[in-house]
């Protein structure tokens, strides 16, 4: 590989680990400043030279998520008209995925408003992982290369031994993500807990679709916010019988009262990814996998020209 | 209403419901033709003035899909270059709408490209109905009225009197309209029948999660295609113990053997709405609903700037 | 060569020239599956990798039309958003180039939709052989290559040694490129058939300026549909007291009535290429020149950046 | 009409016309000034408010072409950023018509690029007149309404009493048009001046296909440039024996030794109409019919969205 | 005015200025929610109709400069996706504004990626007030009306009765806007404090071109940041002699130390515009002119399609 | 350096300097006719192969403006069609930077039409120098390398040998020039004449700001056009005491009665690059400085993917 022609920058949304991609690639970060101006704009400028290089921007847009967009798309402007080659937004997490589309009159697109202001600055890819809705592929008219943490996750959760489980997910929209551990387990029985999302944040745990009483389970989700939906996903479980309950959760955002509800919830084990930057406590079952290496081979397929559905295979 | 700037042009995709939809809007359908030269490429000539008018393209893509698709494309550029004020895509079924992500390596997203087509063309706005995945919205940057054909679906499940039932959903990706007709009909109990579709036609039905002995049963989808996987969902219904099958779908595509499966499936009804033309025998079960009202009404409240979303409060 | 990085992909509109065009580079065709879904929906599944690569999309629009316009459309998308590093249309025969300009109020010009189609879609050159109107390249901001039939036809004349012919067109339309044949042959007479066209199918012929009586006579034209204008010019011509009459078409697009028409006109030799598949009976007059190895080299030309034009030198 | 919203903006490539039409329209020409700078910038001010109107830029692209068409460039930025509601373009003459396609290898297609800094710049729409080639209507995207000299034409040459006219063309590419003059005129017979264009104003004429002895002839064609070409075809008519010989052209773009070559060659009358304007001497045989009440009548219908087509029933 | 479809709809950035001009024009603002979800993320609802409406979006982005301008993002596009008739962003304060060109290798010029993200969430046009650079207004293909604070600041400055008055601008690039305020104040003399930018905040001035001593002086420039700059020009002024300061400046920005800077400083008078909101403590010497009526009426001209620079003469 | 794929395209805007860096970097230029047609039409045809190259035009928009632009435009348009890899336009001097912004209602921003125009056309990069306002960079999308005439210009003003100098502007716009100038030559004291612009070419020179009495002095500007404004600034200082005085300017555009003022007014030399050629007689005092180096060796470095920006170090 021609790496001196691959270059990584990274903004200050995940500096753990853009370095743990740099490390795992053996590939240094860009030297470059994204620093602030005493008013709060954001001053950026590389120091490396980039002119006809292959740029991959690492920056996940999780909190502070404006903060953390607006310097993506400057990094991309700034790479642009320094005459990059090519320029890969490179974005574990994909803020603003749950406001998809309009399920009601008046409310804005907000993934699409991200996906045409990367375009309009000079985004040429995009590269994913487990986002919210596949949809938001199509959102885009450049490649997007889409990852799965699944099976870093299936690795992480093979090492814990759980016996005969059943396969949950907390939410009806998440069914089809349960339905795929499943089937990577082994495993045949699936259960939904059934709720309704009266506001933001305020949730409402109805019930339980299928057997859980007396048995082992995996849960299933994409992403914690403030935790309220799956920390009572847990408690009915363990109502309803459950014995061990696994949490296993691609994007730990962790905001407002998550970690309390989750450190105080029947959960054994709480499964992530370091997709987002861990700031202040954590919940005591925490347990956090790496997709660095994941990530940094995704990057160096798409450099040389290789497959990248085939890390998959 | 100033209804001579309004103008209502129909292909060739579903002149039942075109004619029924300007009927109830009172507005008479353009003067146009849209036939074929020897060859097979689409000969169209609109008859009357439409320099300046607001015009609805009265066209689901549904089959034959590629060519109900490029009429509408060429309807779209003839009334863009005839001077037309503005150009709404009417399309109640929405072809292409399950191909709407790369679930695998080197697959298109066709509803994208569709979208794409579509305001290439001309299109200003597009009014849908039902859309497999409501994320297709934001495959758009213009206005998308989203229209549900839930009101009429509820007004005819009501007729039919069905005594405490279930909801059931026939695959996990349509848990969530489920639960919506659920809440809207007053009923907490929701079952979903758990399937892997192995290929674009191959079913493998595996297990029902929730109860449904000895429970009348009302099983909504937003389509049927070959109408394998719902007749199987049926049959295993009615092998766990349910008792009357209210089978309730927006969009009747009906291809290949599904007449055949439905007409001999233990549905007790099925409704379905006129979103995409009926050709060729029924299933004897079947009981249609018309979507022309809600349609017309949309389009006269897009002509005269008033609110969409209102027809569902 | 790097002939790794150049990748051959066909649809379904013509497998025989795309495997003659294979053949004759050496290159073997891409492993892709092009099928229908049971709806009609095209299923598209390209099976090699094709990130970084040089893609050529061998697929003439002709009938039907609008199935092989759309799979066109989405083998470009699926390419695009497989990474492949540039696309090239191949599109022999292109589909309404006949609609190329507003004759009347309230027409489309569908041969810009296809090509807005086609750019919106993802291709980033096309490539195409004796278009109907060579203005359709101004609809294009992206390289169009125009190749032409000429040099194969001639060498198929030349070989039926045809004794001091008169070079005619069947239409005032095409007497431009009656002319470069006329002056290729080192031929000094030309004559017209001047028809006036009723309809899309119906023709209605006047005249012939020019002097025909006793001489041979090499009919060109660029395509042949319904076969009703060059069968009637053939036999005007010979009513005229033409001798021996040969056809010289580029595009065979035989519809409709056309092999009967041409089977039993006075022509004695029928001249076309293969760019658009046979199927059916052939009237028996018939000669299929191949444009196969034409293509085949501009493709390699474009793949290894050397001139196209220089083709025809 | 409320012509309050209409406003009409001339450039000085052709201020009779652009009198002319105001005067016919009875709605003044908008205060504007439109000069050059010292270093021979173009420096536009608009002094009349122009904010919500409905602009029509009246400005042919005849030579000085590059002066005329930057100008009209500028002057429709400058609308746009005006505010102005909408923004025509009005060209009775559309320059570099005639590079509309590649005939070679290496040559652009000039028209396409006028039309994209057309709409680069803001134009909303377009109105043109005998354009050289139809086709360039789908180098636009907006819309475009194409108006014909023809029925001023017509009117002018039925004055003139020509007994039992043969229509003839001095080019191959002319014949569609002289066919359209025939028909209207209810004349049977055709002929063409067969010639080749050696360079780009070098003639050489070769032959004429039809019967022109002992008739009168009228000489159809869309433009004269340097008069070569004409006028060498009017003195091969009247070698093989034409009578009266009435040259009908719209646009008289009369360049280089154009004037001499036409005041002396066998022409007894040049019709041609105003969309160009005439500096220094004319041929004597000149006769010139206004465009400009056509042209007010179409700017008259578009501005209150009625029929353009309808003018020419 | 048909006041019922103008919709005034404020983002979080300045409720009181919205407020401010909804009471000025007498239109109530829209009634909307613009909130952030418990993970940052921004949650917008706007609870009327705007269908067919002419939006005003009032949001400048002043500190906190991102979460202002993806909020003004996703109103427009909100406001898109309701089928606003046309969308206009109100910023008084431009935010980005200083980055608006390359004046080193490898920076982004920010100014044009805010300008590309609002046209491609939909932005229709644009209303700004003394920006940085009036290039900006070059950054947009779409109309942009620019307003001077000027007007009211010269009548505020003329109630202050300065007595022959020196107009000095604290950098060089101010030069032209201190000219114009000489000119209008009917003054002759300027003066320029000639500084060098060592840094983002690091300032360090050298000299006066000009005389001061013993003179009033009026201080001008367009904003005041961490008040380094200016606050240094009015120490520097006062050991040269100058007597009474008047620092008159359009947008207070007063991030970092600049309060505690201006309050200390030798100014007798900071006479400021309200287009940034005030937080926290203010400089003694602080006067405030509201510049809502003059936006009020701006927009009441656009949206009555009357000139906006007619407000300045 | 792999020059075969380096290609030179001169228009005719400036034959001398093309051939200068031709010979600066040993690279022929490509063979190619830029003519005009006998009605000014532009004729272009490029001789050379292009596909696949990476191309620079070698064109500044001086006077003639508009036919030099035009000129670029097609070249750009020409390259694109044939295939050409990447195209830059090098203009070393861009006409109508002056009109970069609306200073009143309805007028255009031209620089920013001529910035669409060649994006539009297929540019893909643009080289500038010394542009009147650096802001013209955010014009553009694509990447714009500006280059300084500073570092030539100061070596010849070192061999001047100038004592003592104080740096002056003519104008207070190009007070941030004069300080650059300042810095570079290690000089203290700055000078202003303060002027008012009253019409594109009326000059009113008012004052001078700082001490020029007897001291030597270096007027510093970025373009002549009519002199006027410069010839009255070397007037104005020798009135006030000024000793010897170096005009030196970027651009010597020199149009009108610019050379009859310079000759006659009291600069004793007038330094001036190459960007524009020079026609006719020159002011006595002239000295060229040539850029032809300093552009070759950013043509050269961008080719070769390496920084531009370094040139300046």
């Amino acid at each position: 590989m021609s790496e001196g022609r691959l270059k990584l920058i990274a903004g200050n949304a995940h500096p753990e680990l853009a370095k743990a991609i740099s490390e795992h690639m053996g590939v240094p970060l860009c030297d470059a400043s994204v620093g602030r101006f005493p008013d709060g704009e954001i001053d950026i400028k590389i120091h490396d030279d980039v002119r006809g290089t292959d740029c991959f921007v690492l920056q996940p847009t999780c909190p502070p998520v404006n903060e953390n967009w607006v310097e993506l798309l400057l990094l991309i402007d700034c790479l642009r008209r320094a005459s990059a080659d090519r320029i890969t937004a490179v974005m574990p997490y994909y803020g603003y995925a749950r406001k998809d589309r309009k399920d009601e009159g008046r409310v804005p697109i907000s993934a699409k408003v991200v996906a045409n202001s990367l375009t309009g600055a000079g985004a040429d890819r995009v590269l994913c992982l487990d986002m919210h809705a596949p949809q938001i592929q199509g959102f885009f008219d450049v490649p997007v290369d889409h990852l799965y943490a699944k099976p870093v996750m299936l690795k992480a959760i093979r090492q814990l031994q759980v016996v005969d489980p059943v396969i949950v997910t907390p939410d009806v929209g998440g069914t089809k993500m349960a339905r795929s551990y499943a089937r990577a387990l082994g495993v045949e029985d699936l259960a939904i807990v059934d709720k309704t999302r009266k506001s933001g944040s305020e949730i409402s745990v109805h019930n339980v679709i299928g057997e859980v009483d007396g048995r082992n389970v995996i849960l299933v989700d994409d992403m914690i916010s403030t935790g309220g939906s799956i920390s009572e996903a847990a408690k009915i479980l363990r109502t309803r019988g459950a014995k061990r309950i696994v949490l296993c959760v691609s994007h730990a955002v962790f905001c407002g009262p998550a970690v309390e509800r989750l450190d105080t919830c029947p959960a054994d084990v709480i499964l992530v990814t370091d997709s987002i930057p861990r700031r202040g406590a954590s919940p005591h079952q925490l347990s956090v996998v790496s997709i660095a290496p994941l990530i940094g081979n995704a990057i160096t397929n798409i450099h040389q020209g290789k497959s990248v559905s085939s890390l998959f295979d």
